[in-house]
């Protein structure tokens, strides 16, 4: 039990690494340097920072902590590609959302158990999940915290940074 | 026992895939691809490429599975930036290496006990990991992880893929 404590102590702390990371990077910047491409004709920082905000939102429902708390963002952020939706929120009220999110996401992830962090999430079926155990809450969190390096990694360019 | 080897299970299976992924993507690049900058006056596909796998190189040793086996990379991918020192070695050389280096790596992983993934890697002092038990090897492998979704992100933005 104390050993399974110590795994998923490693995996949270390089989750909220990430996450703070992130947040700290984006909430610095201007309105002006948020609409920077990442790398000529790619996504601009303000659509990463917003995906990255939705993915984390929907991991609320994934871990099973209750309903998401802002689907709007699928349509600028998800759905479709930047610059073929009007982004109908300021820079403002998307850092209010993403600590939002992040830390209703934190509260329920510091709350699980170790036997809940094996158990399946929300988007694999009963069937799936007996053939493919490793679908669980864990995978989970281990797959969004590479989801958020990988953006986090082609945001910094734009910032120049390496 | 069995819980934490699922614990376990998933960080390998997250390794793994994210290792399998970069190792591809660059795999499939012509010499002339691997030249791309990833982003005007940014770091070329090659550097990224031999830059991981020198780090993942240096995991050997800092997890206790014996010396590196390629020091030499360090000069190229990690002590210099892009640009500033000859690259004496092909892409069929590098191809080579990091199949190599990954190999290593996957035998050592997956021979850990649970009890060895906690004990502390050999880049931390005896002294500062009674203070921070976190640091052990199991957190090198997260840390790596997120290091390789970082740089495949950045990757990614030179081969017309967002």
């Amino acid at each position: 039990m104390i050993s399974e404590a110590s795994f998923i102590d490693v995996a949270l702390r390089s989750w909220k690494n990430n996450v703070d990371r992130a947040g700290t990077f984006f909430s610095a910047l201007s309105q002006e340097e948020l609409q920077r491409e990442i790398a000529p004709g790619k996504n601009r920082l303000i659509y990463l920072w917003g995906h990255l905000a939705a993915v984390n939102d929907r991991m609320v429902a994934i871990l099973g902590f209750g309903e998401r708390l802002h689907p709007e963002l699928d349509a600028m952020f998800v759905s479709n590609p930047d610059k073929t939706v009007d982004l109908t929120l300021s820079p403002e009220k998307l850092k209010h959302i993403w600590d939002e999110v992040n830390e209703r996401l934190w509260t329920g992830i510091c709350n699980l158990s170790p036997s809940e962090w094996l158990q399946k999430h929300t988007a694999v079926s009963d069937a799936d999940f007996i053939r493919e155990p490793h679908r669980n809450r864990f995978a989970v969190l281990l797959g969004r915290t590479a989801h958020l390096a990988y953006h986090f990694g082609q945001a910094v360019l734009a910032k120049h940074e390496s």
